[in-house]
């Protein structure tokens, strides 16, 4: 029996070259995989407003650069490939000067934004949230996003996300700029043109 | 100051009226929280082949319906709102008839295939896999996959996913067909037409 | 061949009669499973500082009670069963009164600190890290944490955990007090005598 | 004001020297971050049972050692630190000797058993499941296990874990042998005396 499928087939590829073995799949042995499957333990660690403050002031007097936005990344060196404050965490102190306005884009990373200083509003979704000091809003998975201060001194935003995550389990999704999706995997860096 | 913004700037949306509160965001004390964030254990769980092997052939006799595939997912009822054989985890038994191709997609939710029965090949990424009982492949997350059974007999591939990891976090994206990329939340469904 | 264990085996348990089938383990075809496995979308959502504060001073008029501790958790009713700020996330505003001490416990879920009003200490692991308004520090899994009010004004600390994410996945474990470790599932409630 | 905690305070560390700073707490603008943050793709990858059963045919024959229990893990070499057959998954092909009993244990990471060749009985929290060829039983977090092979020939499980993820995340907890529970970082091996 032979079934037809409801599409015209893609039949490029069919007729390649088996792939016998792929050198990078391996076996390992109980007494082998657990000493390399066991981590060292993430050191508690902190970060000082009295150091983060003047970075991000020395941040802010960069033109908006190839990221189209500024943030400084707290990490803890200890979650290693996963490069995040936690291993599955980012913290970002992102500063936006008076009048400017960062640009919209989505991941399928979640990013929640407290504000540290200054007011503005946010874009996400179908919503613009107007926003000034001790305010929290979440931005959804692949909601689009965007923010504009519309204060007179530069505004700061605490976000925090699950990109750490999504990088290491190699499913972080971007569209950027609109109409651009992409896996988010090495060769394809975010907000790059 | 203002800064000038590389790119033009989509700008339909920021008249829009600012949404002061979500009803949605809500508030709970500690002693309102846990109770609420506590789940029911997860029971041990079993499945028979006595059980799967008849349901699969009675699967097998059907035309490839909607969902151009046909699989028996094997959920534990006590996974809740997650919907998996375990609360992060997706398992199922796919059959595909001889002759039959299951068309090209992809997802961000990686795939592990185990073959139980009968021989065929797949094309996952760049390679083509030809397999037979007892291989294990990987379809790493966003590779497009198909495949085809070249045997007499029906092939069964025991599948394994993080889609309901995935799925409840809301950060899950598919292909399908190639060229129609979404993101898989309520009024998106898979395989759908 | 009869191996020999290394250790007297618990052989209670053994001669119980054998579980043949289990109701909750359940099979669903493709075209039932896809519809239950996808989730209705987070909705963007915003919580004000405006109305997080009274609630908190409010709070704050209470005695320690029965979690030990006082903390506003913020919850997106989108994310269901998760049940946190975002699906995999957990959120909480926690106050502490000057002089207070909040007695030390562990859990496998990380927690990250930052501070919005006052000063006091945390002793986290093998640190006592001294603290005042803009810092940030993070707990690492199962490092033992306690915090301590030193100023004149009740503090107030932001916290990140991943809670929700744990409780899904029926992972998280929770020692409190010192000395009494336990699996965090219905029946097991943190911070209860 | 001073609250009388409810219980007497574990004093020490209260008086230890603060730290000011941790030098492995780093700060990466976003240009440093994404190069940092992104990884290499995973290739997909093939293990071939020609190539794993004679690996489990040599391991059989070994004394149960160390480890209490013989597993080849599938690893994908690409997943890097994580160290799975994907970056959130282990798959272990578990063998055991006719007459052998692997002893019991418990772990906050989830296992899922499916039989490839054999019988014999697991024990898992509360139920004993006898099993054969094609069934599947799931093993939730925290539920003690154990396994007795009853056959004649040497029987093989294909074991699913998400002990990657918990390894990475370091909210890995063990408990073996049963009455000594520890936190699986460097330092803590399974199965080791």
């Amino acid at each position: 029996m032979t079934s037809v499928p409801k599409k015209a087939l893609p039949i490029e590829g069919h007729d390649r070259r088996p792939t016998e073995r792929t050198d990078w799949a391996q076996m390992m042995t109980d007494d082998e995989y657990y000493p390399f499957l066991v981590k060292k333990n993430i050191r508690p660690a902190i970060w000082r407003w009295a150091d983060a403050r003047p970075k991000l002031e020395e941040l802010a007097k960069d033109k908006l650069r190839r990221a189209d936005r500024r943030f400084l990344s707290l990490v803890n060196a200890d979650t290693g490939e996963a490069g995040g404050v936690l291993p599955s965490l980012f913290l970002g102190l992102q500063i936006i000067n008076p009048g400017e306005h960062i640009v919209p884009h989505r991941h399928n990373s979640y990013a929640l934004y407290h504000i540290i200083q200054g007011e503005g509003y946010s874009i996400v979704g179908d919503h613009r949230f107007d926003w000034s000091r001790g305010d929290t809003f979440a931005c959804s998975p692949w909601a689009l996003h965007e923010h504009v201060n519309t204060g007179t001194e530069p505004a700061i935003q605490y976000v925090i996300q699950d990109m750490p995550a999504r990088a290491m389990e190699r499913n972080l999704m971007w569209e950027e700029p609109i109409g651009k999706m992409f896996h988010m995997v090495e060769g394809n860096l975010p907000h790059s043109d």
